[in-house]
């Protein structure tokens, strides 16, 4: 049996690997058009930043060690230019000359390419990518004759720009942050983003959100850049982190069919529109399930890409019926969650699932719960705060995307809602989790757990809420009733709001009836726990009354102008 | 509406709060015979040892806040001695004498209490149990006159016991540890309890296993224990810590119905035998579910304790119909996963459902899975390892239970394993994870998600497995075929066992063949993951072989004998 995989990191290599597992006796040829095989590309911002000291570290395996390893025949520098469906063969070009290799199973993982973002003037010497273990090489060239604070831009601030902006400042460069979008980790949700864009100012970095570059051009050895606003910035290096799309030009030339955004179209064992070729990783379209609804394209994340190269050689060797994954609906392309996480300075953020954008665009009907936990019992020492995010379908419950931003715990509880995402769970299962509770680990109730508590709180309508956007609106039509203390008042609050600490509720019944005159009220605490409370009593007395989801936590992080 | 809570902590008091918040009119009385309520019971280790240096953090609560907040009306030192089911009166006795009390609602949370252990001696003043703030500063006040170097003796092994040892560490005591179990932490798998045991040791606690306390006596303003081996230990300070049981026969006498070990017999929405009267805690009979069986019996935990306080409250002001936890089957016992964690030192252990004991005593068929991942990418600095130990059903890859040992990353991945046991996940839904991966977090191949690969290639039969236990029978009928490197096995391996590198097996087949003469071929490395190669290229060839799961790191903890 004669295999050929194309491309010899993440997908491709797990592919390579597994059909060897699979079969002693075949075949199995990886081409990989870089200088390296199997390298880790998530590590490349740690060996820039130090902390990752040994390059070789990032270097996982070798032809030479794959061949005793896996006796796989891994050519570097070496490009698949042509599929020959008809006759089963590929055209390698590499060091020596093309050669054609057929081919009884074609297993595709092209990856994903950087999207040059519109800046005239690109190609430019100070501007590189991060993908690779030479654009690491050439970055790290590029600041070293630079002394000890070069000036960086960093254009785009998703995982791969943050990660950057992180390593940069750890090597003493002095950094700018350049975001199209209007905040920073744009896939994350807003209230969130602005914790990642406050750590980032905390460690100096000068954010630019909802700007974009225009041109690039040489400046006395390095480069000016000209942004949307008018205003230029000088640097010694630019990173372009502006996104990437599937690599699938091999795959369209065969005539295999694409999808969303050119994504090559695969069946859940990522067996391709042509029988003998399979596909997995950043180049192929996958489906987010969300609610009832199938959201296709490609997802460029290193967990599925190489789960997915494990399961198309099971299906490539085995056949999809003797694959060990079982795959409910074979049919249907890949499902993943998208969940990713990112460390920024001291700050972690991650989600898993749907957001805000996604559902609204999709038409779902779901309530947002905004929690503000710790990520371990308050009364143990070094408890860190983390604020949740979570989106629940209104109908039934049912959890849709759960994005956090925090500190220690952050990834424990992304992977709780992501496992739970992936059952179908509900706001009424989070509840009811056994999560591993002692004091130095977690709360006998849980950050997930209190999610799901409150979602089914106000799917139960016992706390209908109202949320920190809509302030201005919420302001003209209720009474805004703040129930924290006296003192917390005293440093700010909403302009006309009522202050009644959250314990005189109960006696203070009448005063709060002639303020509210008729109009629904409007409760708030620091956090959304105190006020739910007042919510309560005021609702068990007869008052419309809905409290502020996150409270002022939340609201201070989506208007910065809340408090007089 | 009369509410009556007997019990203030965990379970009485997520119930007492969560009736004023659905119901604000309600009379709700809390009774409480101890001297403090809502206090965080888990916590009075980490004071002992000075973490937790204020006492007060561990009090969460006073009847005073609670009457601020919620309008409890919280009575401490106050016993319920009867329960009158036909008047629905519970009759208390508290400072100021006895009170007959209605009820149109009866919560009971009594928790659970010491069993002392058939210790001849006991009651002694130098032993102490460790349940309440009172035991607490009891302890306290007996270490503390006592200088530097106090002798301790715990005597019970278990997540209580380890939490003590390492308190009385922290404190400078020299601590005997009694377990009456062949190992300590008799909930874990024995192969992941000798890791602890090493911890224990490396910090010179002296751990006495398989071993109980026959007799106390008093021994010059000490303490003498006799061990069941004949030996003696000096203590001035002796921990029991031996295990629980519900605190029912208030239940009992009032005619309820009692299920295994005297736990109150509750319905899914916690309501006992009598419709005016609902249960929660550690005194109420649960159900772990494992495959297709349920498992009866109380599980003093705190997490449920406090979920299920709030549920008892919506269903005893609600209704079980309008509760907001949706129960899937209602007449049956509320479900658990047992889900516990500890650390002990620099070592966390933890675990989520069934044990092999619990398994085999069931008769289910089953598969154990031993992986030794690291808890984020191996080439990111600070990587720990853990170690693995879970059960799928044979049938069908059902996740049964898992066990981990460790140090960062045990608490995320016990999480994992626990909302996947929940939602009945197989081991191709563990495969199937899109789990959080950067490098200080995670691996593109997360620990749960090699332990659902390592188990779907066991059930698919493309890996079968040998077990650390079998090593003598294995020895007798197969070929010990080593596949670590010479220099890995001059430090010590098999007797007779043939060792060829996992790189060198493809060429010296007829070399194995020979040696093999005809008996089946039992592969190890040191975690599995090479001899898992070979064991591939094995079976490929022809031999019938299996992989030792957990490798010699797994067999030197089941087998301390087993090098050369």
């Amino acid at each position: 049996m004669n295999i050929v995989v194309i491309g010899g990191v993440a997908g491709g290599m797990s592919a390579a690997a597994r059909a060897r597992r699979l079969n002693e006796e075949a075949s199995i040829i990886v081409l990989e058009r870089g200088d390296y095989v199997s390298f880790a590309n998530c590590g490349l911002p740690y060996h820039i930043s130090g902390e990752i000291e040994d390059r070789s570290e990032l270097l996982l395996h070798t032809p030479e060690t794959l061949k005793s390893r896996l006796n796989l025949d891994v050519r570097l520098r070496t490009e698949a230019v042509r599929i020959d469906r008809e006759k089963r063969t590929v055209t390698a070009r590499g060091p020596e000359g093309e050669e054609e290799l057929a081919y009884d199973a074609l297993i595709l993982s092209p990856g994903a390419a950087t999207v040059m973002p519109p800046i005239e003037g690109l190609p430019h010497p100070s501007a590189h990518t991060l993908r690779t273990i030479n654009d690491m090489d050439a970055i790290i060239a590029r600041l070293s004759p630079l002394g000890e604070h070069p000036r960086a831009v960093v254009v785009g601030a998703g995982f791969i720009g943050l990660e950057a902006v992180e390593a940069l400042r750890e090597r003493g460069a002095a950094v700018s942050l350049v975001e199209f979008a209007p905040h920073v980790l744009p896939p994350i949700e807003a209230e969130l983003a602005s914790y990642v864009s406050g750590e980032l100012a905390r460690h100096d970095v000068d954010v630019r959100e909802g700007t974009s570059v225009q041109a690039i051009a040489d400046n006395d050895g390095a480069a000016r850049l000209t942004l949307s606003d008018g205003s230029t910035l000088d640097a010694d290096l630019v990173i372009l982190a502006t996104g990437v799309a599937p690599d699938s030009a091999l795959a369209k030339d065969a005539g295999l069919e694409l999808g969303e955004r050119g994504a090559i179209v695969v069946d859940g064992y990522l067996q391709t529109s042509d029988p003998h070729i399979w596909a997995a990783g950043d180049a192929v379209q996958v489906r987010q399930r969300i609610g009832d609804q199938d959201l296709l394209g490609p997802v460029p994340l290193a967990a599925p890409a190489n789960r997915h190269g494990r399961r198309a050689a099971d299906a490539a060797i085995l056949g999809a019926e003797r694959a060990v994954d079982q795959v409910g609906d074979a049919t249907a392309a890949p499902r993943v969650l998208g969940t990713a996480i990112v460390r920024v300075f001291g700050a972690v953020a991650a989600l898993t699932g749907a957001s805000r954008r996604t559902l609204d665009s999709l038409g779902v009907d779901y309530v947002t719960v905004h929690t503000h936990p710790a990520d371990h019992a308050g009364y143990y020492p070094g408890a860190e705060q983390m604020h949740i995010v979570a989106h629940f379908r209104r109908s039934d419950g049912l959890l849709l995307g759960a994005h956090i931003v925090g500190g220690n715990g952050v990834a424990n509880r992304i992977n709780v809602f992501a496992t739970a995402l992936k059952a179908g769970m509900t706001a009424s299962d989070l509840a009811d989790l056994d999560l591993a509770y002692a004091p130095p680990f977690g709360s006998a109730k849980d950050p997930v757990q209190m999610t799901g508590f409150t979602a089914q709180n106000i799917l139960a309508d016992l706390m209908p809420v109202w949320y920190a956007e809509d302030l201005d609106e919420v302001r003209e039509s209720s009474l805004l009733l703040d129930t924290r203390s006296a003192g917390e008042c005293a440093r700010g609050m909403v302009s006309g709001s009522l202050n009644v600490p959250h314990t005189e509720v109960r006696e203070r019944l009448e005063e709060i009836r002639e303020a509210a005159a008729g109009r629904p009220i409007a409760v708030l605490c620091a956090s959304g726990v105190r006020s739910y409370l007042a919510t309560r009593i005021l609702r068990e007395k007869g008052f419309e009354a809905r409290n502020l989801s996150g409270g002022a936590e939340t609201l201070a992080h989506v208007r910065s102008d809340w408090a007089d």
